[in-house]
């Protein structure tokens, strides 16, 4: 079923990694005409592309207080319990984020600092279609408001009823979201880039989409609109040695290949008997999946790599830089040093992916698609501005100003170097 | 000179903070056409375009060892000396943005942290031209080093007869930095996103330059390949009131408006008095600076604002977000708590933005054009991905495995589910 490598060489290791091609160049035309047509006409421009795309005819864009109490309703005491002990997690990992303003004297009489500030309006996107995602309202919202945003707005589909998934409104009640609007695709984004009547403009843009909203991303980031991070399709990499249990290596790859036919799934074993135990145990879970389906689609696409040296293994692992690394290792500890780009890293046995997605604590938006090389998955830091703050006393400024002179006059900038001397000479 | 306006209102506002408008469109199909035939040619395509654009025919790309001791042997000591001081005090403000790594136990048995791991390819421009930009090397190179990022590309333009600024070279090998290149311009942004025969693929790339190195780096942006931050001409604001000395402030005004004509200058003084007694000093300095005909330029672009109302001068400075921001006041300590968005803030009297540019110790490279509502500076942070790690017991995943499944149950995800119950069923 899935592509199989033993001990490849690196030269081999380009073509394993190689993700989907995500060229947004065939929809940018389309995309970029529901950007201008939203920027020019606002909600009547959303209510026309929703009644187009989604076949719903909207009178109000903003989800009432009735729907949101209607919604709350309808949810178990069960899955609110459930909710709950998520948000403590997520409001518990993500707090301890904050930092705490730390005074530096560079020199004497020279103090600088950074200060968290909060992004003032951010924009949360949440898809609909098949599985709604409350739990990504979790992971954006939370952090949003822990973080201090003044505005922040949230963007979701509804079905054709005009209805949005109450537990999408039973979140954004629960965190203290007031600002829900049932806009998708394309129009979502552009109302938050731009502005419309009834949505005011955000300067972040923040969640996951179909490839015509990560390509609405993408233009509005050009046009100096922030975004999280560049999108692909979800990924997860486990690393399995003799000590694993192949049942649970198995369940883990399940868990990914259900996400969507284009879901990017790599085991690398460290032996061909692990690769093999893992595959019967496949087999033997796949079959009472409701999306067995499309999980068979992603296995199909699949690669299995056995890997017999161990700092090999990780050398490919860091070359494919995976959203999820799973190290299913007694010494997973260890291991884990060996890990130098992923996007959410998961240890030892008891520590499957589905723990990160929904309740351990960690964010689960993170970088897909080779995109953990050098990006970090969403955080509190995701939702601040770092701004750096420089106290000079007329000692300090005595200090460096004989430093900042010449290096001013040997870039040739006597501007520059005047400031510092009209301060001095009196 | 400048546009000057007394109290304006919260309408004028948005006319009077805008920014001028940098449609890189019109670029895009010329700089397009030289990444794509960088990406296809590799260093030939480099050096044909080094010698159609900058008029110099390169045998070697790479800078060598003995032109870097060559330029070490033509620094002055002074300014050795300066640059030494400089590099000190970004070092020292730099390294201690480093974060220790803090577990954090969500529920009893859900062990969960961030590691920060260096970006392992990084690239950086420096511009060439009329200032050779040496302290941009400086605050992009040393928190590259301190990160840990282990192979560091310096691209910079050469002059005519393929020398690299001596200055350049001096810091590059003061900071340990060994892979300089002489490119320049879109090539170099290419060469660093693609890869060639002699410069090795990056993750992300840093740096200032002119609009098509800047176009060039939003669309390489686009392909996947990071960059430090959107670009736009440099920009500071200076709030005075009526404790500021105006010979200081004029002297921070003008040391903006010589970086070029379309340096953008805001002086938002608390009354008329302080900005005539400012005007008159400007007057005063301007004649005597080298680039008094650029300050002059800029100068005409500027925007003098009387707010009386210090709330409101607020206010209106975190609508315009400066790159800079001086705050000339006796409480300025006080004032800086109403900062909100901002890429740097200098405090009082003393604080010149030349002490920021050169060696306080604070990064230059900072959001310009608005951008500082959603985007920081470069910092230590710049050249890291902050990785999540989870490790959880059995008793962990116990503890929160029934949330995960209620929840993974709602979002129809069984195989979400079933990782965790594989799990606790043994």
């Amino acid at each position: 079923m899935s592509k199989i490598f033993i001990n490849p060489t690196k030269e081999q290791w380009d073509h394993i990694i190689q993700r989907p091609v995500l060229d947004s160049q065939p929809l940018e035309k389309t995309v970029s005409g529901i950007l201008m047509d939203v920027k020019q006409n606002g909600d009547a421009a959303v209510k026309k592309y929703a009644l187009q795309f989604d076949n719903v005819a909207l009178s109000e864009l903003q989800v009432s207080k009735a729907e949101i109490d209607e919604a709350k309703a309808l949810i178990s005491d069960e899955l609110k319990k459930a909710i709950q002990i998520a948000k403590d997690n997520i409001t518990t990992f993500h707090a301890a984020q904050k930092e705490d303003i730390q005074k530096i004297e560079t020199t004497a009489g020279v103090v600088c600092w950074r200060k968290s500030l909060a992004i003032q309006k951010v924009g949360l996107y949440i898809p609909g279609g098949t599985a709604p995602l409350f739990s990504t309202l979790l992971m954006l919202g939370i952090p949003a408001v822990l973080a201090g945003c003044k505005e922040i707005a949230v963007c979701t589909p509804s079905d054709k009823d005009g209805k949005v998934n109450p537990v999408v409104l039973y979140v954004a009640d629960l965190i203290g979201l007031k600002n829900i609007y049932k806009i998708g695709g394309v129009q979502a984004i552009a109302a938050m880039a731009y502005g419309t009547e009834t949505i005011s403009q955000v300067f972040k843009i923040f969640g996951p989409g179909n490839q015509y909203v990560t390509c609405a991303k993408q233009l509005i980031n050009k046009e100096g609109i922030a975004i999280d991070m560049p999108a692909g399709p979800s990924e997860v990499a486990v690393y399995a040695d003799e000590t694993c249990n192949p049942a649970f290596v198995a369940a883990d790859l399940l868990s990914q290949a259900e996400h969507g036919a284009d879901s990017q799934v790599i085991l690398v074993a460290s032996s061909q008997a692990v690769l093999d135990k893992t595959t019967i145990e496949i087999e033997k879970q796949i079959s009472v999946l409701s999306r067995k389906n499309v999980a068979a689609l992603a296995l199909a696409n699949s690669r299995f790599i056995v890997m017999e040296n161990e700092d090999a293994a990780f050398d490919l692992l860091n070359a494919y830089a995976a959203e999820h690394l799973i190290i299913a290792a007694d010494n997973a500890d260890e291991l884990a040093d060996k890990v130098i780009s992923a996007g959410s890293v998961f240890l030892g046995h008891y520590s499957p992916e589905s723990a990160g997605d929904y309740a351990s604590g960690t964010n689960h938006t993170l970088p897909t698609n080779g995109y953990a090389k050098a990006y970090s998955g969403v955080s509190l830091d995701s939702f601040v501005k770092k701004v750096t703050f420089q106290q000079l006393t007329k000692d300090g400024l005595n200090n460096i100003g004989s430093a900042v002179k010449k290096m001013a006059a040997a870039e040739g900038l006597d501007a520059h170097e005047n400031a510092v001397s009209v301060r001095l000479k009196k």
